[in-house]
């Protein structure tokens, strides 16, 4: 089960998007598994994608389309992720977007495909060319609880996230949906993730909100280390409050990009909190960096190891696994005899060594939790960056040795 | 269980080597845990020790000792690797060399110490000391088979190999044991392997050749990416055959640089083999790649990727996770359309897209195999490297997150 999630949070919509559902039946029968993001003329979407050399056709596809026009609908698949089917996969994707685009009366660069699944299998055209009017006839302002639903894989939850804050005097909306279990390591991108705000700017600004906004979520989360093929995550603009962002060193820009790093933090931590058998989510918090980048690393090489993460599972204190994933992170001329380490408020390694204070009763308790901070104090500089990660349980190996029977 | 492990070969005698053992209870009663690997004098030796920043106390001694004279005595024990114990943990590792001195009648510089086992412990030097008299009176040219069994800690089985080849119509014998199971990502060094021979060579040639033949066998394997803090591989010549090895670029030393490499793969597979909950050995063979370095870093995204580890645990021909994983290993402007995959002899990607002649049939009956070859031939150069690792499975969690209790 999901760690401390309990459903999804009041989902206020966004002026100018609606959202609308179907069960296509693309690999199992009555499912929810198509959806459609309907987005107002006039507004902007700025989107990052998967950095895997292997992106999947709809991936190629919705780079293109959005290099070539401001897009009217995104539309999301599960089941399948056209992944690794070559010259036929960008067809398949291209002919969904042309079927999207009759039914709604656009061109096909309008519309934007999203695909997550099985990798490998030819994608079923003609199921979702089927399931898209019923989708379509669905539109809805309130349709974000049912999008949240209908983008989910393996998740066990659906994810969502909503803001609001007050910019030049007007209430602004920020809101959003992601899916995600496994396969996540984003970079540059996250699963799948939308978010939608009625602010007024330009496609510039709003990449760089999005860029912004990314990096501090969706980037700083691991499940098991494999970047997916087909990650994806679009901002979209409507424009439809009467709240303009002209510039990204107005203080318009920075209540409103936090408002988007907040929502997608809390996606991206609902990703993790939802990794494939997570029975606990943690938080890697590393401090006194000479540089972001080595933080960073060290981050990951903690939230990596296998070791560290049954260890996590086990409820075992085990800090040499974590001193050793520190070791070992690559970081030039580390001294290890500056290094403490915390779990949660308890000092377990101070100096490189255990620290005087500690015992194992103390690191037990903490272990227990369901959320844990492993605070990592390098003692090089004033850098510091967080990565929030799952522990590794029987039920990892058993979601994936079954995934496709 | 170990994968396509029988039991120790026969192990040959190495003139001027001497193993003995004893039972000193370090963590559990009544278990081989002392091991004494007597040198002859006029012996030289060469070793590699873990790149892990976080080394460990004896790493560090044997370090300091190797640089100031050659060794008479490796002393190895299990159940406590004596790492993060911080300044004490070094005292207690030369305490540990003074009373094997003491014992042999040597200088405690001649004696380079060796431990693996729990992270963070103090190290019961009163029970070594207690255990050197017996391991030191047990001492024989015929120990390597004790001595395999007396380094396991969570091996399933004792690890040893034994070659002999004819340098200059003398026959020369390369005879080794290691141990290692999880914590497995060897960098210049494996967890703890001896290697020695009869053949007589200067430090300088010898280091050569265990740079070597560690580059092909003990850094090309990995369980679970973790690199210990305690590795090491010592590489014995005691010079007791009339076979002088001169420059590394004679026949000669072609001739036992070859035998050394077979006896460490041999070794190194081992561990592998005997990984923590391993069902599966699996070979990862990159071809066709622009340096080794580029080969080695898909070899070991794919080694690495749970998802594909996974999936070999399922013998699910997941082609998909493969090509998801080479796409993620961050290699330059790789052109995914150049890319084929074969599982042994099964072509399953061609031109980066599922095979026309695949079908999972085919597939499964390599998944079915104990030992896979996972061939990926990226198409753009000559060089080429091998990775061995094996599959993830629910023993592996099990057995760390028990480890400890």
């Amino acid at each position: 089960m999901a760690v401390g999630l309990t459903g999804l949070p009041d989902m206020v919509p966004v002026p100018g998007i609606r959202l609308g559902t179907a069960r296509a039946g693309i690999k199992k029968p009555d499912r929810r598994d198509l959806v459609i993001i309907e987005i107002a003329a006039g507004a902007h979407s700025a989107a990052v994608f998967t950095r895997n050399a292997f992106c999947a056709a709809p991936v190629v596809v919705a780079r293109n389309h959005l290099a070539l026009t401001s897009p009217r609908y995104l539309l999301i698949n599960t089941g399948n992720a056209n992944a690794g089917t070559g010259e036929s996969g960008l067809r398949d994707a291209q002919r969904c977007c042309e079927a999207m685009a009759q039914v709604a009366g656009c061109v096909a660069a309008e519309v934007l495909p999203f695909s997550t699944g099985v990798i490998g299998e030819p994608l079923p055209v003609q199921r979702i060319v089927a399931g898209l009017p019923a989708a379509y006839a669905s539109l809805s302002v309130t349709g974000w609880d049912d999008a949240a639903h209908g983008i989910m894989t393996t998740d066990t939850v659906a994810k969502g996230s909503s803001r609001q804050v007050q910019i030049n005097g007007h209430t602004v909306t920020v809101t959003g949906v992601a899916k995600g279990s496994g396969m996540i390591r984003p970079d540059m991108a996250t699963m799948l993730a939308f978010v939608a705000t009625d602010v007024a700017c330009d496609t510039q600004v709003l990449q760089q909100c999005l860029n912004d906004a990314v990096e501090k979520s969706f980037n700083r989360i691991t499940v098991d280390g494999d970047t997916s093929t087909n990650d994806a995550c679009v901002l979209i603009a409507t424009g439809h409050a009467d709240a303009p962002i002209n510039s990204v060193t107005s203080v318009a820009y920075k209540i409103f990009c936090d408002a988007v790093t907040e929502v997608c933090t809390e996606l991206a931590q609902a990703v993790v909190r939802d990794g494939e058998g997570a029975t606990k989510l943690i938080t890697v918090d590393v401090q006194g960096g000479a540089s972001d980048e080595e933080c960073a690393q060290v981050a990951y090489a903690v939230a990596h190891s296998p070791l560290v993460k049954t260890a996590f599972f086990a409820s075992d204190p085990n800090w040499g696994r974590i001193l050793a994933a520190v070791g070992r992170a690559g970081v030039t001329n580390l001294d290890v005899s500056r290094i403490d380490v915390y779990l949660d408020d308890v000092c377990i390694v101070q100096n490189g060594g255990r620290a005087p204070t500690y015992s194992e009763d103390l690191g037990q308790q903490v272990m227990k939790r369901d959320e844990i901070t492993v605070r990592i104090l390098l003692g090089r500089g004033n850098h510091h960056t967080q990565v929030w990660t799952c522990d590794f349980s029987y039920d990892y190996v058993r979601i994936n040795a079954e995934y496709r029977s």
